[in-house]
């Protein structure tokens, strides 16, 4: 019932608003693919504990005005006002109420409308970073505090790039979190959303610093942008959370550098047989799209310019192999594809097919049943949605997740919008799910906060943005593909899609293109020089070997 | 009688090379401070599963002839027959021979000898870059793979300085160690020291990447150089180990930056009370000798400068306090003395005087029971002698460091030198113990590494350097110290010693001259260009305040 009900509204939201949908379905395949309605059971077991004092003074906080959230904050999501819609309420002021939560209130009239943005990834950086902040508050709740550059992250492992020069801090993206008195950044994971009474709720990421541990608050918001990401792939595939390492935040990138670098040194001690050196220093990739082939590119640069330099002892035994179900690099071109394999194999990296079964601590089993001992194990298989996204009651797109209308809209649910790799189209929009890379993102946090700016401003002071044209759709427009591939060499495939024609290059050149357009695309001048020297001094005096911590 | 016949050695030994020894002790007075004759109690329970497929073909490694040792090598360190060495080598046998290490081998005759060096600190490293590796086969062995210029560590914390600019690896000091084949860098932490077999014991420094853990090896040398530095001075004050930062080496500085931001950004989280907010950002320094001086400098620039600008909500809470239980930098001029108070507490900094008793986790105890609360501890009151060099059965100067005779020998034993931290002249050269200090290390450095190279000439092929003339014994001179205490100031005092008179300034003008002697004391073209540019852009971007990891 309750499934059909969020069905309903969602279905009415999109036609209401004037989404041009497609042959609709039955209510009951609707969300067939990722909804599914929990009670809030997201929500961990709550701290009750009410005689701390350092939380009893903010008791008052928590008395929310309830009434007042349904007049607050530019209405562009159209609220439905229907009666199954007060028992949910009652409900979940059941639930809610009790955890004294300290909190960020709801705000008052008068002031400006709060907009919450979970996430510091491509799609929330880019809203943020183009934010009027003169018509909104801004709050960004997120466990890193900083964007990360990741398609130079690869570069990052081994060396030819340092670690911050990739990562941009969300404060100087948005100075407004850090200087404008109602607007914050708060370190935290968001592991809750009431999307009625209009809160989320977080928890700090901490260590034992805070008197109360695990630090719970709530943060009221008048709009919600969800942009916060998704989890790497594992498919279940045992052993792969606890051996091998993902490549997606700055210290995955410094943990696969230590690993390498003490790899590299072990494998010198005196003593270790010819057989674990090999082990030792035998990389394996899984996964054969841009990242991973990004990675070996660059392991491979690494090893036939540094480490025959500079591990001369061991240098005969280190190998990368690439191990990919299909083919690699299956969303290019397929002169591309062929001259990256060709490039890839001439460099030294073994290319494998296989489907690995499971993981151990030093070996990875494949489908077939072949072992593979490996040393370093980098697994980049895609990505799906989180735990939180999955935990969310919101409608869902195909793949699980966060189903947004053709405005980046929520249907169903009122002031929430999702973006970026934890959003996906819902299938009445009749427009696919995006895949999951930067520019997507990036296109999506910019078309938002545009939408976002023009409304504020149309709407000027008034708090209600109803009625307010919402203007043109998303629509998205690939700019087409680039991977590197190791020794001053790139792909660059300009099609549109993969059926159809268009420019496509692989070799020097592209190289340079590749480099220029990543370097033009760093957020800011500072990480954009510091990119720039790091490639010089690469280039000039090698690639530092320094293994910190 | 071991006492007395070690003694005795040490003593003939430094006036057959020639010491200028003031007057001589009882022998029974000479060791009094440090040396205590233990039976190798270092050495910790050996593991001897012999069983072990991969250490069973290494078995043959460990049989060393022992004959060989005693003939091996460029004796700058004179041999002493006499009755009472059989007994030891006797003895030492029986506990050695059982565990069965995988090692290195003694070098054969014909080959190079071989240099082990034990650390890379400022003394190893400036020996390991003089090393003339025609003449010798270099193996260095250490828990970390580079060098830190320490006197920029402080900056690293609060962003000033990237970490990789302070860090050098010690294979682009010495690229014999990764590229001769017979020199090697062991990333491992030496154990226990056997004189008498010229073999060092070792462990590597591993996080279960080895099949047998902890994985330990045996090195043999023909000379060693123990350059194994020192650690920070607790006073056995319960708590300090568990809840101080050091700042010693570039995994502190990283630990120390990412509780300072987590600090500053835990402290903005909703319902966090007045109090606990101005605990969180209280950084208290313990010790105010130049690291602590320095270390409370680039907080306050960093407060005064960024936390001002990017972190306003709770600007007002950040404060900085060096607790020094006498004066603070008690070795410079007492006018440098007086305008580093000055300028320090026009900048924000709190001096207080104290004497800590004991450390809680989120408080201070003072010896007059004042409390004091704090978020970020740093602690820097000296060094002094580490576990490592306690363990060893080697004569010690006063304040227990290795002793040494003016050629930075090791009495008593055969081709063992000391330098750096962990080394002091034994009482009877008649030279005091010198300070733990850069400066001095480097300058052993250099005085070993030359001793080495021209007695290497001179021996040519020969294995025996016996009546080879040493050439006058280390003398240091104070070349004068200097400490930035933020704000472009920084104090110089070039007087050669406490009492003596000499040139003394402070202000922008040293701080200048502070930049560009460290600048030009940087190892590498590469780091001294990454600090250059570190610091133009620290000046022109302000610091960057991502929090990685």
């Amino acid at each position: 019932m309750a499934l059909e009900r969020i069905a309903r509204t969602a279905k009415s939201s999109c036609r209401r608003s004037g989404g041009a949908f497609g042959g609709h379905k039955s209510e009951k395949d609707m969300f067939s693919e990722g909804a599914s309605i929990r009670k809030y059971c997201s929500l961990p077991s709550l701290e009750r504990d009410s005689r701390n004092s350092n939380f009893s003074y903010l008791s008052s906080i928590s008395k929310v005005n309830h009434n007042n959230f349904w007049s607050r904050g530019i209405r562009t999501t159209p609220s439905y006002q229907f009666p199954s819609a007060e028992r949910i309420v009652e409900e979940s002021d059941l639930e809610y109420n009790d955890p004294k939560y300290p909190g960020l209130e709801a705000t008052k009239p008068g002031e400006k409308p709060r907009v919450v943005v979970l996430g510091t990834g491509w799609a929330a950086c880019r809203f943020l970073k183009g934010l009027d902040t003169k018509i909104y508050d801004v709050v960004c709740i997120s466990p890193r505090n900083h964007m990360v550059f990741t398609p130079l992250l690869a570069s990052t492992c081994v060396g030819t790039l340092e670690f911050r020069s990739v990562a941009e801090p969300v404060s100087r993206i948005q100075s407004a979190l850090a200087t404008n008195p109602n607007s914050y950044f708060y370190l935290a994971s968001c592991f809750g959303i009431e999307t009625q009474k209009h809160e989320v709720y977080c928890e700090t990421v901490s260590n034992g610093s805070l008197p109360n541990e695990p630090y719970r608050f709530k943060v009221s918001y008048d709009k919600l942008v969800i942009a916060a990401g998704s989890e790497p792939l594992t498919f279940g595939i045992k052993g792969v959370a606890e051996h091998a390492f993902f490549l997606r935040e700055v210290n995955h990138a410094q943990e696969i550098r230590k690993k390498l670098l003490l790899n590299l040194m072990l494998s010198e001690n005196p003593g270790i047989s010819e057989e674990e050196r090999k082990r030792l220093l035998h990389c394996v990739v899984i996964g054969g799209g841009p990242t991973g082939v990004e990675f070996s590119g660059e392991l491979s640069d690494f090893i036939m310019k540094d480490v025959r330099e500079r591990y001369t002892h061991v240098k005969d035994y280190i190998k990368v192999t690439l191990i990919e179900a299909n083919e690699i690099l299956s969303s290019f071109e397929v002169g591309l594809r062929q001259y990256a394999t060709n490039h890839l194999t001439k460099c030294g990296v073994s290319l494998m097919r296989g489907v690995v079964k499971e993981v151990h601590a030093k070996k990875i089993v494949l489908n077939d049943g072949t072992d593979v001992p490996y040393g370093l194990l980098v697994w980049s298989t895609g990505v799906g949605p989180s735990q939180f996204v999955k935990s969310l009651d919101l409608p869902k797109s195909s793949g699980g997740r966060i189903g947004v209308d053709g405005w980046l809209r929520v249907p169903a649910v009122e002031d929430v919008f999702a973006l970026g790799d934890c959003a996906g189209f819902l299938e009445e929009t009749g427009k696919p799910v995006l895949p999951a890379l930067a520019q997507v993102a990036e296109r999506q946090g910019k078309f938002l906060v545009e939408l976002f700016n023009r409304i504020g401003k149309e709407a000027g002071k008034a708090l209600s943005a109803k009625d307010i044209p919402l203007g043109e759709p998303f629509v998205y427009k690939h700019l087409g593909s680039m991977a590197s591939v190791g020794g001053y060499k790139a792909l660059v495939d300009l099609r549109q899609s993969k059926d159809s024609k268009g420019i496509s290059h692989a070799g020097f050149v592209s190289w340079f293109i590749w480099r220029s357009a990543y370097l033009t695309r760093v957020v800011s001048w500072r990480n954009r020089f510091y990119v720039a020297v790091n490639w010089a001094t690469t280039f000039v005096f090698g690639r530092d070997n320094s293994r910190i911590g």
